[in-house]
């Protein structure tokens, strides 16, 4: 990886997009998953780069599902597996949840080096998929889940999740958890919890909270956690955020590079 | 390629994203690239995925300048010679603008490549900057341009440039015609013409205004269209056209499926 000054304006987008590309070097990242990655982040921007406090709360509620789960999984793809192994290692481990890899762009080889980065930084419970069964009513490969993982679950993690395959799931009974910074998306609409926020950001405060109310004693407050989380809600509000944002913007009002978006600009290519 | 159906509701989002990804297994693309393409692809569904007026008058106004110039260039980098290397060539030879290679990721082999890619699609004028000088102001290895090229230009094409290099060549007194998605980019305020478009829609455009506007009698008329151009103007615009779709959305009043962006999603990874 490239070394990035602490100091540089940019430092958190820049080195989590070196780990994308540091992934995709590997193999584990698709390229597809790189174009992906760049629609979030023109989100981020909009959303202002930070936590919102009603992503906060999201996040609490797939804290909430997970912990009070019968059969909890974390479905992890090549972006995810690339941009938070650690986080991802540990999270497992709190909530007892395996990572079950399961891919748009479907091969073994991509399959085999994920698992392996994934036990490099410490994942203990890890299902391939290698014996599935084909979910309906989705036409990619990722209709393909493991036997003893997703097929079986009652709540599914799954940050950064296509749009069909949410649905899918939805429609199988499941709780379905995700993470996208386009609260405007198919995905974000569908899901039971919808945390707009960036990847490493929820990962992060997910582990935090986890970690917090992971004793038994706390299952009456997760269980009200979940049922006061109002999606639709939590997505208005940040619908409303970028809005405002834009809205207020001092954009174009004195000096037009005193604007909302005036960072140093990434590399273009 | 992967074969698309034209029925898919995002064939053209598909097919261009498919020319980038093969761009890069040919070693034009680079990955950055691929992050910043996302990003833009972001700011398209905002704008509506489609060409806006003010879009097709910037349009003109870069056509003026090109057809008007006395050195005019076209600066080509990754993704702009695997988007759209026909138009290029094509333009080229409208406007007697050479194409000027110009990586942020440079290296021999990847110029190289490009240079065979512009070749095939029947580009003639062709600068690879090889015999080069150092622009002030900007880190990066963009920095240097050839010195036939871009050095001695007065009007220079980049579609897709960075902010560092759109201000260091706009300091040093070029015209500056710029392609940015985004409207609140340090590039889309920087330049002296931006248009708020995507690339190949762009470059179509561009084709038949200057087809239309190339002889001599017309010189006039392009003056006109240059001196009566107001790009902070043209900003403003694609900015009220950002902020009002987002506003008159019928996003979560009725069915929160029937929103802005109920569009199927593109594979996640």
């Amino acid at each position: 990886m490239v070394t990035i000054s602490k100091d540089h304006p940019r430092y958190n987008s820049l080195v989590l997009r070196d780990k994308l590309v540091d992934g995709r070097k590997r193999g584990i990242t698709s390229i597809h998953g790189l174009i992906a990655y760049g629609r979030g982040e023109a989100f981020d921007y909009l959303i202002g780069e930070r936590t919102t406090t009603n992503a906060r709360e999201a996040t609490a509620a797939v804290g909430a599902y997970l912990l009070t789960a019968q059969r909890p999984i974390i479905s992890v793809n090549g972006n995810v597996a690339a941009l938070a192994p650690a986080e991802l290692a540990e999270l497992s481990e709190i909530t007892e949840a395996p990572l079950e890899i399961n891919l748009y762009h479907r091969s073994t080889q991509r399959s085999e080096k994920i698992e392996q980065h994934l036990r490099d930084f410490g994942a203990r419970r890890i299902l391939t998929g290698r014996d599935y069964v084909q979910l309906p009513g989705i036409a990619s490969e990722r209709a393909k889940v493991d036997k003893g993982g997703i097929f079986l679950a009652d709540v599914v993690f799954v940050p950064l999740e296509d749009g069909d395959r949410c649905e899918a799931l939805k429609k199988s009974g499941k709780a379905v958890l995700v993470v996208d910074l386009n609260p405007f998306s198919r995905t974000a609409l569908a899901a039971s919890v919808t945390v707009v926020d960036e990847l490493t950001r929820t990962m992060g405060n997910l582990i935090e909270f986890t970690r917090k109310m992971q004793h038994a004693g706390d299952q009456e407050r997760l269980e009200v956690l979940k049922s006061k989380f109002d999606n639709i809600q939590n997505l208005k509000i940040s619908y409303s955020i970028i809005l405002s944002r834009l809205q207020t913007a001092s954009f174009f009002k004195k000096d037009p590079i005193d604007v909302l978006f005036s960072i140093p600009s990434h590399p273009q290519e």
